[in-house]
Parts: C-alpha cells; sequence; structure tokens
C-alpha cells in the first residue's frame, strides 16, 4: 500500500520549517518569516521584558500519543503560564523542536493547528528557534516573551507576613485527569466529569486576565506547576513565613469533588499533584477586597487558602484536625523516590 | 567501595539549580536568583533586543562524552554566533537543560565552569532556564538576548547584485576537528595542527568583535554553522543571486591547509562541514575598504570570496576550472542521506 502524502514524513528541514512553522510566524515582522539566524524584539519605552524558558519532553510532560493539537497547547500554556504569574502578557514565543523520526505530515499539521490556537488564545506569535532530530523523545523547548509595565512584574519572594493566600480556579483537575490518561475509568466518574478532567490535564488555561489584577494588588506570585503544597512552600519561603492551608479551603471543581468523596486519599493527588497552571499569589491584608473585585471583574474565580504566619513551611489540615504530611509535596526530576 | 560525594550524583533540583545555576546568574538582577518562574530583562531606550534558540544535543551537536566544560561552552557559543552575526551584543540567556540520569557533582562542577568561562568571553550572563530528566540524551536548550542599536540587525536578505562577499576566520576546521574526534589518527596531522582542528571543532570562537563592523558596513550576513556552500546559498537566494567561489579563495589554517595538501577530497568536508561559527557577510562595493579597516582594527581575518552576481545558486569552482557539486551542500537534519 502507498503512503499518501499527508501520512509520509517531511523530507528536509525548509519544508519542515517554511510549510509549517513560518505561517505561525506570519504576525511578527521581527520573525523575519523564520528565515534568519535570530529573531528581532523591538520594545516600546517604558514596558520591561519577561521570559520564560520551561520545555515539554514526551513520556515526561506529556504522552508521545497525545494529540498533536494538545501537545503544542500545552507547551505554549505551561510557559505563558509562567509570564502570566508573574503579571505580564505574552507577545512572542521561540521554539525549538526535537523528533526521533522526521515527523508525519498529518501529524505537524495537527501539532500547528494546535499551536495556533494557542497562539489566538495566548496573544503571542512564533518568532524564531530550531529544529532538530534527537534520538530521545519528541522535545519541544519553547522560551516565551512577555511585556510589563516598567517595575511592574510580581516577584514569588514579595509577600510579608499576614498577607492573605489566595488561589485562582480549581486545583487538582490536572492530576486527576492524569489518572484517567492513564486509565479512563480510574476515578469511577460520569462522561462529563471525565471529559473536564482530560481537559485540564490536556489544555491548561493560563491565567493571562490576571495579569493587570496581580499588577494592582498581589505582593507576590507563581504558577501552581509542580504542585499546590510545593508551589504553596516556595511561596511561603519567599516570605520567610509558614502557611496552613485547611483541605477543605482547597477549591474543587464538581469533578474534582465527585472523585474526592468516593475517595478521600485523592486528596493526596490533589494537593501535591502538578499540572494545574492556576496562579498562587500574596494579597495584603488593605489589597483584600481590590484583589477580589478586580478578579471578579476578569470573571476569574479566586479563593482564599491561608494567610501567611511567622515560621516555616506548609502544612495541609485535614477536616479531622490532623496536619497531612505527604511522602513528597510536589514534583522533582531529581529526587529519589 | 564508596562513591565519594564529588563523583556521587545530584539527588533534587534545588540542589542542581541553587549549588550549580545560580553562581553564573549572580551578575544579573533579573535571574532573581533563578528562584523564580521568569527573568526580567530592562532595556535601555535606543536598543532593540534579537533572540536566539538553538539547542544542542548529544549525539548530535557533540558527543556524550566531550568534556564538561567544552560542551557548555559550544551550548553557549553556538547561539552567541547567531547574535554575532545580526551584529547584536549578547547580555542574557536562558538555559533549559535535559539530562538522562542526574548529573555527577564533578560533571555539573566541570560543566558550569565551561559556562563560566564562555559568560565571560560572550559577555553574558545566565538569567533562567529549567531543568528536566528526559529518557533521550543530554539537551541544553539555550536562549540567548542581545541588544542592538535600534534598526541596526543586519539581516540574511539584504545583499544586492554587486556586493562583495566576505568570510571571517578560517572555514573547515571544525569539520577537520570532527574527523578527528572520531579518529585522531584520521589526518596524518602533527600534534599542534591537531590540536588546533580539535580545539576549532570543540571550542567555536563567535565573531563578537564583528558586530560593530557589521553594523556599519554589511548589507547582510549569518554565520556560517551548517556549512559553507549551505550557508551561501542561503545568503545569495536572500539576494535573488546566483555566487561563484573559487576553492582557492577558501580561507585555510595552516593545519587544514596541511592536511587538504595531502588529500585534495577534503575539499568536500570543508566546503560543506558545519560548525564553522564564522561570519558570512556581503558588503556593498562603496563600503570595501571601509569593512576591511574595520575588520582589521578588530583584528578580525576577513576574506573575500565572491562577488554577488545575476542568477540563483552557488557554485565551488576548483583550481582545474570544474565546478564542483557535492552529493549535499551542507547539513539537513530531516533530509534523506
Amino acid at each position: 500500500m502507498r503512503t499518501s502524502r499527508l501520512e509520509s514524513r517531511i523530507t528536509n528541514e525548509t519544508e519542515l520549517i517554511q510549510m509549517y512553522l513560518a505561517p505561525l510566524a506570519v504576525g511578527a515582522p521581527g520573525a523575519f518569516g523564520l528565515k534568519d539566524d535570530a529573531a528581532l524584539i523591538t520594545m516600546d519605552p517604558g514596558f520591561d521584558l519577561v521570559v520564560s524558558n520551561d520545555p515539554v519532553i514526551a513520556g515526561v510532560h506529556f504522552f508521545a500519543d497525545d494529540a498533536p493539537q494538545d501537545i503544542a497547547w500545552k507547551a505554549l500554556a505551561v510557559n505563558v503560564s509562567d509570564l502570566a504569574a508573574k503579571a505580564a502578557e505574552p507577545f512572542a514565543y521561540t521554539m525549538a523542536l526535537a523528533f526521533p523520526d522526521a515527523p508525519r505530515r498529518d501529524w505537524m499539521t495537527a501539532f500547528c493547528a494546535g499551536l495556533r490556537e494557542a497562539q489566538a488564545a495566548f496573544g503571542c506569535t512564533l518568532i524564531g528557534g530550531d529544529t532538530d532530530r534527537t534520538t530521545g523523545p519528541l522535545s519541544i523547548g519553547i522560551t516565551a516573551v512577555g511585556r510589563i509595565p516598567a517595575g511592574k512584574l510580581v516577584r514569588r519572594n514579595g509577600a510579608k507576613i499576614g498577607d492573605h493566600v489566595f488561589v485562582t480556579g480549581t486545583i487538582g483537575d490536572a492530576a486527576l485527569g492524569l489518572k484517567l490518561r492513564y486509565d479512563v475509568d480510574a476515578l469511577n466518574l460520569d462522561e462529563e466529569h471525565r471529559r473536564f478532567l482530560l481537559s485540564r490535564y490536556l489544555r491548561p488555561a493560563p491565567r493571562l486576565a490576571m495579569a493587570p489584577v496581580l499588577r494592582s494588588n498581589a505582593s507576590a506570585s507563581l504558577d501552581v506547576s509542580d504542585g499546590l503544597l510545593k508551589d504553596a512552600a516556595r511561596l511561603a519561603a519567599g516570605a520567610s513565613a509558614s502557611l496552613e492551608i485547611a483541605s477543605l479551603a482547597i477549591p474543587l471543581s464538581a469533578a474534582a469533588r465527585a472523585a474526592f468523596s468516593q475517595n478521600a486519599e485523592l486528596m493526596q493527588a490533589i494537593a501535591t499533584g502538578g499540572d494545574d497552571y492556576e496562579i498562587l499569589c500574596a494579597v495584603a491584608a488593605e489589597n483584600r477586597d481590590a484583589f477580589c473585585a478586580a478578579a471578579a471583574q476578569e470573571q476569574t474565580l479566586v479563593t482564599e487558602i491561608g494567610t501567611l504566619r511567622r515560621g516555616s513551611g506548609v502544612t495541609l489540615v485535614l477536616p479531622s484536625g490532623q496536619a497531612f504530611a505527604p511522602p513528597h509535596t510536589g514534583y522533582d526530576h531529581f529526587g529519589r523516590a
């Protein structure tokens, strides 16, 4: 049987770059049609630049057989989420692709469709990068670039004792979605809840609407990418403070609640699973009302999960009053099992 | 036998980032000690930003058992070379490291020593990035950032028919060095020549001194990374022109000349081998003298290798008058063998 052109593989770098990637760069004059060695970024005076560089690798951050549209979306979303957490607005990105084999044309078409969707959703354009073959798994190394009014970046280390800690959206959906990605029957959920959790894992939605809200009101901010407890520990450490989180205060989606109501042990996955891409931030008492009002204005759910206190470390307190001490607080690529 | 601490492996991300990488970021306030989600770049008014993103992968761009100092140097050098070719000056970079195993402490110490050397030589500082485990080979994804006076970037597509084509330094050393990396006796050379060629392969020296020379005098520029003929074809295509290069005009080092004098077939490797990281540029006739004088001022050898003419394509002409048509003009990651 002959392979159709769509199922066949790309045969040279020029085709890969000019047929598939260059159309994604059309909106950016500094991309030079992906025909130059480097990209040009011209800055408006009064703005700083914010840069995030978080690659995703098949078998580590996604499954090699995930839909190419979803892989593309997530590769850009995880970087844009870092910018959003710094209160910056993404506008450009470079992408280094490493393929174990020359990609099939239909795979590449779908991958670029996912990037195009993500670009439109996040407001940024491909400006450069590189394509390689590797003996390893597919790797997508994106460096995302955002702008922010000068001096307005919100650090991880800026909170003070007494500040209130908020999280956007709901927590744990992606960790449960990952369980479903391994075994769709894992959680005994109905179709709608399954679909919701899987989509939260596969298509994280960076909280870009929060950027101006954070700029005006937050004392510190980061995104929840390595697990709520681990990222909360970073926020607390940045303020030389401790944080107690009541498990009941963690905002759960209806789907996560349905899963958790059948199995209380899922709190471990919810509190330490990564990939939420929500924003965790601290807000001084005097900004609390303004923060909540501004978030509501942006139609973004925010939930207060604790207050920074003297001391150090993060504790999760169960309804029984017991402190929950998970064997690990979040993902570590180099940690011993 | 116990493993000494130096030979032992790093056991968590915090150690890897804070003990090894953060010291490389000390000079950049916007790196936030590598303790934040993203890096901040503040720009001086009147400057544009130039960005290059070229990863290197073990087994593709370097040997996994190359000295870690050399691997580090090359990973940064290939990106800085792209900036130099655009006439920009590097000042910062992000780095995404993916390791097949947690690295050994002595390997990481040597790797960071190589980065420190490269940072000092190229004038740039680590500002952010990411560390991952991968099931594939070691991969180092650097995104280098440079500044350039606004509007002064030198494109690949800017030359005109009649412009003179120059190349810096000498060509083919790295391709011959690669042959020696496979087999140190490959070229029947003395120790000094061997060492020179190997070092040109392992430690490319981006032509940063040329940035101001290019800004004032060049109509187009790129670096020679994929082979002289392939990159010359890009320069010619960008001017909708043809280029004839006399093989005798290609500047050779004493070491390359010694190898070539024993084996004329090495012209193939010299003209199409990659990794030179020299600059190939076009200069209008009226700027030729100023260009040569400015390059001499920067103590950089430049050699004229041809003139852009009507037509298309690049031809290498041998001393016999024969046009040399190699089976491929340079490296293509997705090309059929």
